[in-house]
């Protein structure tokens, strides 16, 4: 979607598309790579677009774990017309698990020159795929390295290749899943009246937003206050579809014995708590098939670190302002999905988005990076970065720790 | 700017300016109308275009108190070419106080048809101006009754023409002047760090756009709790241009002893109060040149309604979450505009822009109408209507009742 949009908002109009092939193929396989966001975890979002000049003559993305390489399927498509042609890839290739059909495929079908988005995040994956494709002869340009078009075009499309494999990167850099900050708040700031009662805030469209999102996400986090308080499903609309994982966070276990989320029939529910709750209501959860999880201290990082030990790319925090500010303080949130409905309900006790922060000047904000407004319906959603967007190459000396100035006691 | 807008977004494409000559000259009026937005208090903002076919010959707009009629500036404009002409005005020409050139002037210059937007919302001036045309054998169309556009041109202009004076209508309607609620929020709904730390919330465009609305307006409302923390001046950037009137309101007058309000060298400050309240504290006032007024029950209402007989037509609250409830909850506030700055500063005691309102339930809360979202530097503007835009003709036996289901103790 982001490719289509930035094409759409200047560059097709601002550049003619026949100077600017590998862009708009790159792109292409930025967008087709897309379609499968998250389904694929643990692995990539992979598209390939194999093209004679501007013909594209074949391509593929990546459905997930089990399913054909973007690269052979745009192989197969493309037939005999493959030879010599171009393979554009948002995402450099990988032997992943004994499946070597990204690079050989384009090997084997004679394809002569490679244009890769973006380099494997991963450690032990970046530049292999690359030096393979080399090593056979293939002609291999990396945007941003071998391409570079003082027009913009190329830094358009690597961008749309950066934004497609977030998820992928952020874990990269981070070594903890890309989390998602979503709230829906009235335009007085609440996200809740002054009782509790939160439905509904935002329209029907932002509702079905969020079931998208929710659709490419692999687990789903909420605190102990919004069972009690909303006993929600936090499934997908689409009951036939990938639904997350939910993960709820409760250091005392003060739940109510009755929840939708603990009906696991359709998807599962960990409960996620501290040692010395209540044994007694962690064994009724796990008789009924709710996995729970204790931690030492269970904190927003703990927990972040314990989802990516078990391969999850990307999280959406749907949690109250109680928890949503200490996972904010302690560097977890990457970024902030805010839609605000045009409404006004007041109340001095309704609670807002963002609990305390500890900060006391209006200059400590956190400002957002990569700012975007949308219209949803009748709401407004408001996206940004609160962790920018990595950079490749990451430091893999990192320590785990958290950026900036925030602290969290 | 609304006609502009509305014409840039689908009017002018969809349909050819050739067979839409009176929606195009009738926008036109009330674009030009608009130049004078503020400045023309206790009258309304009046805008007059001459044309013959197609061509405009000669156009004028009110500039404030004491200047030419638009339909003066038009007809001497036009000189000769108004004969047998069309003259446009975004609202019915009034003969007030004792000056008849706007009617008048048309007659005399031999326009034979005029175009009305709107009907003069004053209940003694409404239909006057429009029969007196009528009399003098001109050929009278009024938007919305003797012209209608079923592509909805005329019913574009015609909304142009009741939001320019929607002040005007508001005032007819409901008796108190058009109230405007504006505010500044982070994207967790905070209009201050928890230690009250404002500046500043929003970026410096956000800003100016305040200066600009309070340019256009004849009076900006504050509490004391503003005063006291943020010790705000409440003027404009530009100091040669219109200044609105400073109003403080303050039931106890707990406020300092020295303040940027109380320096009224450049434009006036009343300190609203209620009986009882120190003599000593109002006599210091009275001293600096603040004007003091007291009342028995210091209510929104009650300063609205005192704001009225004074001849203010708009006013700005730019006031805390403490006394923008109790101006929502007794229903004079017509508008909201807010500011949301993408960043985050959380913070349980921060304050919000909407205190306490009663409601326990989401569903009870108060939908904006007519919402629009513009981008203002880094920031969003949300506006819309809390009261609709009046409709004419209004039933004037209207009680000053507040409508809906808001009470307020």
């Amino acid at each position: 979607m982001f490719a289509r949009a930035a094409l759409a908002q200047g560059c097709a109009l601002q550049f003619p598309v026949q100077s600017n092939t590998d862009s708009v193929h790159l792109l292409r396989a930025a967008d087709i790579a897309e379609m499968s966001l998250g389904l694929t975890a643990p692995h990539a979002n992979s598209g390939c677009v194999i093209a004679r000049g501007p013909h594209v003559v074949g391509e593929g993305f990546f459905y997930g774990q089990g399913f054909k390489s973007a690269e052979l399927q745009a192989v197969e498509r493309a037939g005999e017309h493959a030879q010599g042609g171009t393979a554009y890839l948002n995402l450099e290739p990988a032997d992943w698990l004994g499946d070597d059909s990204a690079i050989s495929s384009l090997i084997q079908a004679g394809v002569s020159r490679v244009v890769v988005g973006i380099r494997h995040p991963f450690e032990h994956l970046q530049g292999r795929g690359i030096t393979a494709l080399r090593h056979a002869g293939l002609n291999v340009d990396v945007a941003g390295e071998d391409l570079v078009d003082s027009r913009g075009n190329i830094a358009v499309a690597l961008k749309s290749c950066r934004v497609v494999n977030a998820p992928l990167l952020y874990k990269a850099a981070y070594k903890i899943p890309f989390s998602l900050l979503k709230y829906a708040m009235t335009l007085d700031g609440k996200i809740a009246a002054s009782s509790g009662h939160a439905a509904w805030v935002s329209g029907e469209l932002s509702r079905a937003r969020v079931f998208r999102t929710r659709a490419q996400s692999d687990a789903v986090i909420v605190g102990g206050n919004t069972v009690r308080r909303d006993n929600p499903s936090l499934t997908t609309r689409n009951e036939e579809g990938h639904q997350p994982v939910r993960i709820v966070m409760s250091r005392g276990l003060d739940l109510p014995e009755k929840a939708n989320l603990w009906d696991v029939s359709k998807t599962p529910t960990i409960v996620m708590t501290q040692e010395g709750s209540s044994k007694e209501f962690q064994k009724m959860l796990t008789a009924r098939g709710v996995e729970v999880v204790e931690f030492e201290f269970l904190t927003p990082r703990r927990v972040m670190e314990y989802c990516y030990t078990r391969g999850f790319l990307q999280i959406i925090w749907e949690c109250g302002g109680l928890l949503s500010a200490p996972a904010i303080s302690s560097g977890v949130i990457h970024k902030v999905l805010a839609f605000i409905a045009p409404k006004i309900v007041g109340g001095v006790l309704a609670p807002t988005p963002v609990g305390e922060l500890g900060m006391v000047q209006m200059t400590q904000a956190l400002n957002l990076s990569e700012v975007e407004f949308e219209k949803v319906g009748p709401d407004m959603l408001v996206s940004g970065y609160l962790q920018p967007l990595p950079d490749l190459p990451f430091d893999h000396t990192y320590s785990g720790q958290t950026k900036g100035h925030l602290t969290f006691a």
